[in-house]
């Protein structure tokens, strides 16, 4: 640990006054089975300025300080007692919820349904906006050897399209529809066709979005254009975007709800539900996620390039939760960077 | 064809005006890759007693005369050239909607969703309530040695049931819940346990369906008590039922449409279906769902004694419909016997 | 911990000369998130036989004494710190497989294919012949209420069944063909009906296995009578059985391999596995298949009594052991009781 | 079909002496629901160059002069009665095996299977090797706007690919192994990473073939590397490489066999098959695998170059055949021109 002497660790804290801090805490040391990651970036989640603006989301209330950020990459800087297949140095990228690995869903493969999960950054949950973390050994993953810090940022976006992509059912060359090109989005038309998807549409209602969109290879359709598909992926969130979602899907396709409303009802359309006989699968964050995600960040077939509009260091933290909330027509995705 | 000679062909009408008409017609000649069927049962289904009293459902309109049911048993009369592995005498059930084996759903398994599918008694299209059939051979499927003709007749309402188990997705053991206890519901209810489910309980608001559901080996619940379970099916339709439908289903579990709704939409709770992250499937029909209905028909796994309420002889079809009209909460499913 | 006050707990020692003693040890008292079980009956399996007369099964070796068994049933006795959902009297069967619950295959629900999964009585890893022992809280399961204690002692074998039938894939009304009708293959036979398969042939050169397959509603078939089904289990690791089984499944059909062939080559006939276009899938213990193992001998679709060929006392222990060994054709499943 | 006046038809027969001769044939003329398929390149199947030089393949014997080929594009010449959906002058490729579209393997998606299927090319069956050929309706796919006749052509040992993926069963971002890197070995290299795989090792004898694999993104081995892959394809068919398939597969894994060995037998280790809890899948031919074979051909995640070593002109077939067959460490995929 003689590395870390001096060592400092600013840590962003959001407290119940929507304000944000950057305060120097001590370099946590990791326990049994657990490693200690120096941070080197951070991506910004849509949630985090959620929490910010509004002090709360669904059960979740910021009632007092915490740190934010859950979408984080970083070195291994150490390592804990009986911590194997990882080294000190080993770049990696941090799963943010930690299950309890024995409950009937984490037993069964679905551990993102776990009702013990850990998720940093939901509050009171320190997250990962922070120069060091101790985490469990289990919940960090190597990063492929080519991709950057910056990049393997957004591994954990990628891990929520991933999920989307492996919850729908379609066989390979089936034709897509996303509706909502933010980040989520942008992820869940590369991570489709990445698994085998064949031509994909994009609807979103912001142009910027939907050249991102395009650079990625997807055709874009205004919000009104009739557009079918074998699967469809709402990442709006949108009701009225929700209403229209069985209606967008071929006889025998798949409609994935990854975007969550803002009212909790929605009205559907069961009649196109029944007659096309389709699969409705909700996506509720990931499990088993994450290598499929680096793989594809590391081979190039998830792209961030056109994801990433804008980069802050830490220290001005503060000022990128400002201007991402303040501007959300120009900003898809913020990302901050530790060093 | 001498047996057949003098036969009588006795066909049940309904009309534009709601009458229902014996009249008899000649015996047909089976052709190539036809067979002859001789009717000796059939069900009166929801939407044959629809058609009778609306005139319509869906897109569906009784503009002229045409022949209800298709919910058959009998026997193969007579076959047409180059039918292979069906003989004179054999007792057989009639599987109804006839695909066209080529198009994109009837090559991917999923014949039920064919643009082109023929379906018996649907508007104009002749049904079953008559004495003699011809079909496509590949229409019928040969009847368990112990089971009667008019157990066989339920056949069409079990395969209902053995897809919406085959589409649903669940462990062995899991636990189901059944809204709805018509003829559909109480089959469901037969079809989960078969297929491995485990404790069922089923709601609805006739103590008569309930009771048969209980000795079906159901628990039975009132319609506001809170069930959760593994599989929630819906066979109601209701539209107060489906909007409650996944708040009754646990984590990672699965909702199941098979009822149709009257108004086509539905509120749901899109919260509740991503915080549990499950899966929402429609049922449309059937496909590949005979040879299980028959085998549990013939295994005793299916039940019908509980469902058949009322049985009537072929000569007094038209009572049998009014009569089952006129009195749903003491009709669960009534059977025209043709001898 | 009062009632435990002076309670005896006999142990039984298998010993790397093939000695069976039993031995008295003191009450251990279980730590943070363990339990204490009071075990009231236990299963003997052929690997503990294996050990008893072998010394060895594959890599794992007797050279100390250990204590053997994995089929336990018993009632919680005492609880460790933090643990919830258990209470002390609970009535419990083990689940033998303790996995670390944080690898990829645990987290993908393959724990049973887990890399530091401890498995009690693999020595030097003691099992549950003895009156206390202590386990991780999640390694027990609450027994239905109508079961015995020696049923329930049969929930391990019966859960190898619910995994070899989970990685089966079949349709509802399948038919299956089960060779060897060990405790094992009487199991399967019971565990593909209750979970939606059909009519079931059973191979074996025991007629006392043959008669116990009959009256679980198998029809028995010579070794060398000719069957095909649509699922073919293998439960007896015989070669000569093994060379045999794809030529026993109809297209599209799928085979289990269950049995361990005592040489590791088996010659197999990948024409007929081609031509047929087959599944051959392998099943190592079990994964999340106690749950429905435990709702099937609830319910009854699972019985015990035709392979409950003899039960002992456990202070006989040693006999049964010794019995059980010599009276291969005689003995399926032997049961000791603690009390 | 004036446009078809004076038409030639070239046909290439091979008869019992193994002697390829071009004949002048009649241009045949569709029936109801058939097309007249204008035939534009045709690549040699390994399974053409068999039946050249053996004479037989199976159960199929040259007895008597036929037309060879089944892996073809052309452009519809003609329609017979009611086909709907396709026009004079499309572009399409022919899927080679016409199943019935009523037994129960069509009904249920694995029409491969039909016991009646006609296979196009296997004797006496005529194949694709001609100028015009009359094709059920159904049998033909379009092809996508960009892809030249020469590539279409290898659409169907492309849908081998898709289909050998299709049985497969991984998880996105799984690695890979592929024994034998002949056309359908580097179609399956394309196939697995299009469909979601990860990184690839590929295994052969041949340098030439390595390199191509290479080419194609694989990494190269030689034959006793010891590689570990999530999912193994044998497409070698050598009995001494699939003695290994099961030690190159991690727990958890798929093999997943697609050549077929010479001799019927193989030895297998089924120790390693059920101590890594394998899934070992067959395939025979396709079945829904068309449409992802061409979009992926059209939208360059397969690509032909690397395996297209040589192209005749048609009337040069019997020299292409020879050569192909004389030469295979040189030859990979040979394509023969119409015009």
């Amino acid at each position: 640990m003689d590395a870390l002497h001096g060592a400092v660790n600013r840590c962003l804290y959001l407290d119940e006054n929507h304000q944000l801090t950057v305060r120097e805490k001590p370099v946590p040391v990791p326990g049994p089975g657990s490693v200690l990651v120096r941070i080197m970036a951070n991506g910004i989640c849509g949630s985090d300025l959620h929490f910010y603006q509004e002090g709360r989301l669904g059960n979740f209330v910021v009632d007092r300080p915490y740190i934010p950020g859950h979408e984080a990459s970083g070195e291994v800087a150490a390592l804990g007692d009986g911590v194997r297949g990882l080294s000190v140095g080993d770049r990696v990228v941090i799963e943010p919820g930690i299950p309890c690995g024995r409950c009937a869903m984490c037993r069964s493969g679905r551990y993102n349904l776990c009702a013990d999960v850990v998720f940093l950054s939901a509050p009171p949950t320190d997250g990962t906006l922070c120069d060091y973390l101790v985490v469990r050994s289990d919940a960090v993953w190597p990063m492929p050897p080519a991709l950057s810090f910056q990049d393997a940022a957004l591994a954990e976006p990628a891990a929520v399209a991933v999920h989307a992509v492996n919850r729908a059912r379609f066989s390979p060359g089936a034709s897509g529809l996303v509706v909502g090109a933010g980040p989520i989005g942008l992820m869940v038309v590369q991570a489709f066709r990445a698994a085998g998807g064949g031509d994909v549409v994009c609807k979103d209602l912001i142009g910027k979005r939907l050249q991102a969109a395009e650079q990625l290879g997807a055709r874009r359709a205004g919000p009104d254009e009739t557009v079918e598909a074998d699967v469809v992926f709402d990442t709006s969130g949108s009701a009225r975007a929700c209403a229209g979602l069985f209606a967008s899907a071929r006889p025998g396709g798949c409609v994935v709800q990854v975007g969550w409303p803002a009212g909790n009802l929605v009205s559907m359309n069961i009649a196109d539900f029944l007659d096309r006989e389709l699969d409705y699968v909700a996506v509720n964050r990931y499990a088993n996620a994450f290598p499929a995600a680096l793989q594809w960040l590391g081979d190039g077939r998830i792209q961030t390039g056109p994801l990433v509009t804008h980069v802050f260091p830490f220290d001005r933290s503060p000022e990128a939760f400002a201007f991402s909330a303040q501007h959300p027509g120009e900003v898809i995705k913020t990302v901050i960077l530790n060093r």
